[in-house]
């Protein structure tokens, strides 16, 4: 029998099936509710009730393309047929991945000129700390194994990468994590009490300066951090912020890891946010925006230096079994193309642009409104009870995201209490004013104490 | 311009590029040769120059249903047109993740009615741990952090599960790992050195009732395990190794994690290892066969009683972004059909007893084959310079596997001192002829210092 003659489930069988079955991220037992959906075009989506949503958070900050799109099909589909997979460890290797490695070598940051492939963040994020690590020890320097990072950080899941995520939340009874990560203050300068009064930047540089003499330079290996960080809620650092880091690190020999799983392949109107604040890291992880989440990939991007340390003496040990997956390399390379030859990354800068001047002029009044902020297309609305005092507004049950998706079929998402946005770079305008009208809907009628009139 | 417009790059340019531009797992940059695929169907393979290889080693142990099944590129052409992607974070999901969901738990073993998504095998030791540890942590034992793994174990490379990995090659220079773990000695009965004299699996027991009193019961959370260990070299431990560890494990409240990454889906005859060997764990991890690799994912398959306390409170804190891709799920339900219906766990035993012969008849007699063994299509030649002391052949450059493939294009893999073959499912009858052919060709001139006469 082939799957197309399997008799299709029903939409109550299938929620029941979920409940029953599916351990969902994030999602306690106790929640019975289930959006299911089966298909998607552009920025809609739609559930298995028929139901149209309009989806301004891109799956899951991730769909700069759009949903559906036949093209990226078409290419999954040659590949697959020709050559679904083979390994590409030691020396074996394929021809989509190696024109797509040459495709981001050639949109990289000057200096990143070597690729290393995983299937996803945190499989990169993992594989960037090993490198840096790796790095410092092929060069004898086999002391530096500290990794700085940031509370508020999230670098996946995995227990390196989740060692340098800054939430109680993703540490607590996952315990003992990996050793050696040490937490800074992250850039968020409308919380302007993290400074005490002075400067974020500077006093940002001068903890990070502090916090190097504290561990001994010769025992760090590298900093990590995301140009702008998203779970923490799009917080945008002061534009001065990356150079002035990359500077502390080049004097103390600590390499700069760049987590741009989000923000890379357009999503703040250049290939990487490394280019937009103009800064250069030593590796840059990848994953999400480029394949739009068409398939699993993520890419590493390696400085010249470091991967001449990886490749010495019997190379870098180790590699995940997709590594370099010829299916997904060709959707990777159609997306890329689809980014290019609709002007996308110049879209995301125009489009989020109209999207921020459109909260601004929406919810810029409203008494829980106290920060919009966004580079490109991260954009987040930061809520609070009060605007003179910051003090954050108390996020309740029914979450605002679900109450927001439930009255007018608009999703975003929360952030501690920020709601944000990461929709397709192909927005239209229209969709713009649907998924701010639908904010306002809801923001207007929320109380300081976090209740919801109406 | 679209990328069926691009122009090809030739040959050679593939090479230079991926020479110039790609960091290979394992692969030193001193090493020049590449082997660059192009297609693949059934067993068989194509490089960039038109030369035809026979993947006898399934392309990294996954290829069940082999290379190039236009079928399966179909199914994944039709859910990505359809819905490529969205979020299965929450309370949202999709239809053929449920349907998968549903398939996977009718096929597992008993009590293991849950299942938990990722696209990978690092990915889901990483979660398996945690799943874990949260476990005792949710019920209030939340001393119970170690984790049991043995030596020569391999859980894959995330820091979590890397560190339960058995071999200093994947911990040298990461450090430091996660902590908490304490390898015990692999069940390998032809290396009766290991054992002291004593019954192999009398010694392996005592071993773990010696190190869980030393750690302490009430300190340890789970054991880990490969059923038959892969990357060691396919060691199949006694037939009442498992059942035994798992009535230790149960007297002393510790769970038992199977990872099933290579032994799932058909590659010992069985769905899982886990009814091979009548044993029942409380997860299973699995990855590779789910799809044959045709796209990554991964799936946790977890017990009732490990999901009711992840799904407590505020659910199980930590998701993958792909968690749940429908394309994936789409492409594993086609490929989960076509074991079904062309019959291909009785294939595994039928074809692997055949190839198991094989071996025995044509390299049995060798003075350098220590020992045949195999369940289903998971096979070893374990290699000796003396087959009276068992002493290892040394492994000498070019490497065995380099010579097999240059020589007579047959691939194949070693793991230590042992040459190792996994197969598509569906290999014939001729190309097991062929591929043991290979083997003889070249293992008759090996010298037991491991030089290659010729």
């Amino acid at each position: 029998m082939s799957r197309t003659s399997r008799t299709p489930m029903t939409p109550d069988q299938l929620r029941d099936a979920d409940r029953a079955r599916i351990i969902h991220p994030y999602l306690p037992g106790s929640v019975t509710e289930r959006v299911v959906m089966t298909e998607g075009s552009g920025c809609r989506l739609t559930d298995i009730d028929g139901r149209s949503y309009l989806d301004a958070t891109g799956g899951l900050w991730l769909a700069q393309i759009g949903h559906g799109r036949e093209e990226v099909a078409r290419a999954a589909y040659e590949q697959m047929a020709k050559l679904e997979y083979f390994t590409s460890f030691w020396e074996f290797s394929n021809d989509p991945a190696i024109e797509l490695a040459t495709k981001l070598t050639s949109i990289a940051p000057e200096g990143l000129n070597h690729v290393y492939f995983t299937s996803g963040g945190s499989e990169g994020n993992e594989a960037a700390i090993k490198m840096a690590r790796y790095y410092h020890h092929r060069r004898g320097e086999t002391n530096r194994t500290w990794i700085l990072a940031r509370n508020k950080a999230y670098h996946g899941i995995g227990y390196g990468g989740g060692s340098a995520t800054g939430f109680p939340v993703y540490h607590e009874g996952f315990a003992p994590m990996m050793p050696h990560v040490s937490h800074l203050t992250p850039p968020w300068p409308y919380r302007s009490e993290l400074y005490h009064g002075e400067d974020p930047c500077d006093f940002l540089i001068a903890e990070l300066e502090q916090r190097i003499a504290e561990i001994g330079p010769g025992n760090i290996a590298a900093m990590i951090g995301e140009p702008i960080m998203g779970v923490g809620g799009m917080l945008v650092p002061p534009a001065d912020y990356w150079p002035r880091v990359r500077e502390v690190l080049d004097r103390h020999g600590i390499l700069l890891i760049l987590d741009e799983v989000v923000t890379a392949y357009g999503r703040v109107g250049t290939w990487f946010a490394a280019q937009y604040f103009d800064v250069r890291p030593d590796i840059i992880v990848t994953a999400k925006g480029i394949t739009s989440g068409y398939i699993p990939l993520g890419a590493l991007l390696v400085g010249d230096h470091v991967a001449e340390a990886l490749l010495a003496d019997h190379g870098f040990p180790m590699g995940y079994t997709y590594n370099g997956h010829p299916v997904a390399a060709a959707v990777a390379l159609e997306n890329l193309d689809i980014i290019e030859r609709e002007g996308l990354l110049a879209r995301a800068t125009e489009i989020g642009g109209h999207l921020h001047r459109e909260l601004e002029a929406q919810l810029g009044d409203l008494p829980v409104v106290g920060e919009i902020r966004s580079v490109g297309m991260m954009l987040a609305v930061e809520l609070v009870a009060d605007r003179a005092t910051r003090e954050p507004l108390p996020m309740l049950q029914p979450l605002l995201p679900d109450v927001i998706r439930r009255e007018t079929g608009v999703i975003v998402r929360d952030c501690a209490h920020s709601l944000v946005l990461s929709p397709a770079l192909i927005m239209t305008e229209a969709e713009a004013k649907e998924a701010v009208d639908a904010m306002r809907q809801v923001l207007e009628r929320v109380r300081p104490n976090g209740e919801l009139r109406g």
